[in-house]
């Protein structure tokens, strides 16, 4: 996401200070060293910190180059270097937002953008190489919109959301605070509907909007429909993976996790904390309950209660698939049996 | 699709005036209020109209705020403002044709455009920023391209087409009159198509085209990619939802329908009429007969005849899948039994 | 991929040019005409080349106007303007090449294109209309960037690149040489990972890069996700075809197929040599061994070792699927004792 024009460089830390940051004490003989990022055991060297979430990765740690290896505590590295820390991930988190921070907050337009004289830009809005800003469109404080954006006609973007290259939010849309949407993402395209209206397949305009939520993030190439008339939804909170397909008028509840090249048919509503694994699809119209999880590949075309899981296509209950799993996965052990009882044998 | 660098209002109109125009009697008491769209019942409030296509949405229009409700001739609805037609989707096409009539055409040609100086472009051609037109494309009369277009070199687009912003017409191609295609969309990617010649893999040149009839609609992100040598070529009418991807040579008949997500392999030949639901697949180099349906998620990996019906994956007849899901759903009760005979149990 | 703001002219050869170029002798009646292109027997005119690859073309070829008619030794064609050539193939791909080259390399950079002043451009690079180089990107020679790409800070593109309009390559990735992507590629968006750390979902950012070795090219609207902290790396020569979606953190080997709409999710490895079919699904943190093949549509969910052949839903090896196939497509045989066996029937 930090694709602006202007490039960051990383701040280089001492072992010391990184130690402090984190709350735990700096081994004696490093404290000076100095510290330029984190990334993996393997490509790391002296002046990067890299990390153990478990036992066993204990190894690839013990030959690494990392200057430093952050590692739960109790678990044991034989080598300098290490730091015990109580909660890994949170000690990376930290890291990562020291190192790759989210570009700063400033008002820029680069001279290649259109922005109609009847849009309304808030405070330290970056408006990237080309991006195109319509007629009465809203964009908040601290947005970041990179290059080749289009935000169209009356759309409103929330505050200190980041939008990286070629993103598309259409006429009318809405889209909360936070939001992250990348490369190639689409909100508000039209909807898919054709009805037989005296005698022929017509086109339904579709007039309605989309509404992405607080804190949403969708990724790469997905496409959220406008709604025919009212709104498309998408929950605050919820993250949306690449080439996604939301269609017209679904309404996706907070705290979703929808994974990459799902597809959701028309009107369909989806409760709060529902994990759709890849490349699932949801037919149209149906409801799927809160914490219901659907894994990757399955096929739902009927309603799913509060906390289903489901799985298959077409998807039945997770536990009865895994029955059916053990015929499937063993079929040779049955067929003869089965031929021979049919009278095929 | 009405993403202008220009924001449409949408005139009002009294509900007067709205009666004349579906050729039904205004409810008295109402007949000077004005209306100034249409949406859902929830959305709508005094000065909107909504409507009901069936008897079971009649108690939600009872306590909508809608000021005007569409319903069919015996539909019986206790409120006032209720308009009975005699087709209610035909009124709510007229409606929103009302309310949200397609951009007006204009000859315009954003100063952030490159329009090559040997494209030729018809009268009331609207190109929106940034748009890229190169050598020799040809544009007819009317047609509207928003930001971001793309029209390749020599490629061809007919009268009175709608463009969203971002899409892609690349060298060569042809697109016909009245033709919609939506953000992200690409025409005339190349193929993909390697060779095993003179015992190394190689890279097949892709120097056919694509041909999309009139009327044709494509939704966002979709990709048709131009064929090998000859043409690609979508039917008059059909259309595409969004993702979906049509590979080199395909031959797609009119009047089809194909829903999102939808994949179909190169050189394959796909009749008049054929609906192909979501997330479909169809193998390459196969024959889908007149009116054939397929359904969603289904695999198709063989040829079917004219108004076959198939579901699974692979696909099978729709009757004998529902043979078969007699078996799948209830398999519990079959296991036992099954294990038993084949000496597991 | 021809896609320049410049068109390009096909040379003109006369049939006793071609036939010298194929090595093999000339019709000698024809040796004079002029041959304008290659393409399909049934668009081909007296002008054109067309080929047949087996004897079932033998009756198209014998009705098609083409003005030379390539054909393997041994084929006999009752018609004028048949060239026997040894390798129909190669005899074809040297047409291809004559007739549409890949675009001269020249020094260009469009008026409207913005390229920071510090990012480093090698020698006859094109740089297309609206075109954005990021600071610090570099750019290797006879590289030709067309419309509307974008090449994030400090990436770095090899020599001889072709990118087709609106390719996205983001920050610091890294694409070796001779590299094709297509209209919509994005290559470096963020992965997809979200933690549940101190108590509630954090995003995890999303640092590491990409890594595109030689000669991979990759399809229209496919996203390549950056690695969490390391690298996403497709080996040299990989085929990636359209809206493929590969996560973070992959690591795929070089000599691979992999077909549209397939998705692999994050941190699995690919082997060499690796054949995936469309729209199949793989399953994060696994790995497929060298020379394995799987079927369209399959979910492969655990690892598959060197040479497996898969398909299925789950994928099973292809040898286990084809007996459930006897099942799964003549269930209706089997159904009626199954249900009677089970005190159903």
């Amino acid at each position: 996401m930090h694709d602006g024009a202007t490039l960051q460089m990383s701040p280089a830390i001492t072992v010391a200070e990184l130690s402090t940051r984190l709350g735990v004490p700096a081994p004696g003989n490093l404290a000076d060293r100095e510290i330029h990022g984190i990334t993996s055991l393997e490509l790391a060297g002296p002046h990067h910190a890299a990390y153990v979430t478990k036992e066993k990765y204990v190894e690839r740690a013990e030959h690494s180059a990392a200057g430093i290896v952050l590692a739960p505590e109790g678990v044991t590295i034989g080598r300098e270097g290490v730091l015990h820390v109580p909660d890994v991930m949170e000690a990376v988190l930290a890291l990562l937002e020291h190192f790759h921070p989210d570009p700063p907050e400033q008002s820029f337009t680069h001279p290649s953008a259109s922005v109609h004289p009847a849009a309304v830009l808030g405070e330290n809005v970056y408006i990237g190489p080309n991006t195109v800003v319509a007629e009465g469109a809203q964009i908040g404080s601290g947005t970041r919109i990179e290059a080749f954006g289009y935000i169209g006609p009356q759309a409103r973007i929330g505050d200190r959301c980041l939008f990286a290259p070629r993103v598309s939010v259409l006429e009318r849309c809405e889209v909360g605070n936070r939001v992250r949407l990348h490369p190639g993402v689409v909100v508000g395209a039209d909807g898919f509907r054709y009805e037989q209206v005296g005698g022929r397949l017509r086109r339904v305009p579709q007039v309605g909007t989309v509404v992405l939520e607080d804190d949403v993030e969708v990724g790469a190439n997905s496409t959220i429909d406008r709604a025919a008339l009212a709104e498309t939804r998408v929950g605050a909170r919820t993250k949306i993976d690449n080439m996604v397909h939301i269609a017209h008028n679904c309404l996706i509840g907070p705290d979703c996790i929808i994974v990459a090249q799902v597809g959701i048919a028309g009107s369909t509503t989806v409760g709060r904390g529902v994990v759709i694994a890849g490349q699932a699809g949801i037919g149209d119209n149906i409801t799927i309950g809160d914490g219901a999880k659907v894994a990757g590949g399955s096929g739902v075309h009927e309603n799913l209660p509060p906390g289903a899981r489901v799985i298959g296509y077409p998807a039945i209950p997770a536990r009865e698939f895994a029955t059916f799993l053990l015929f499937y996965r063993n079929f040779g052990r049955y067929w003869k049996r089965i031929k021979k009882l049919s009278g095929d044998g």
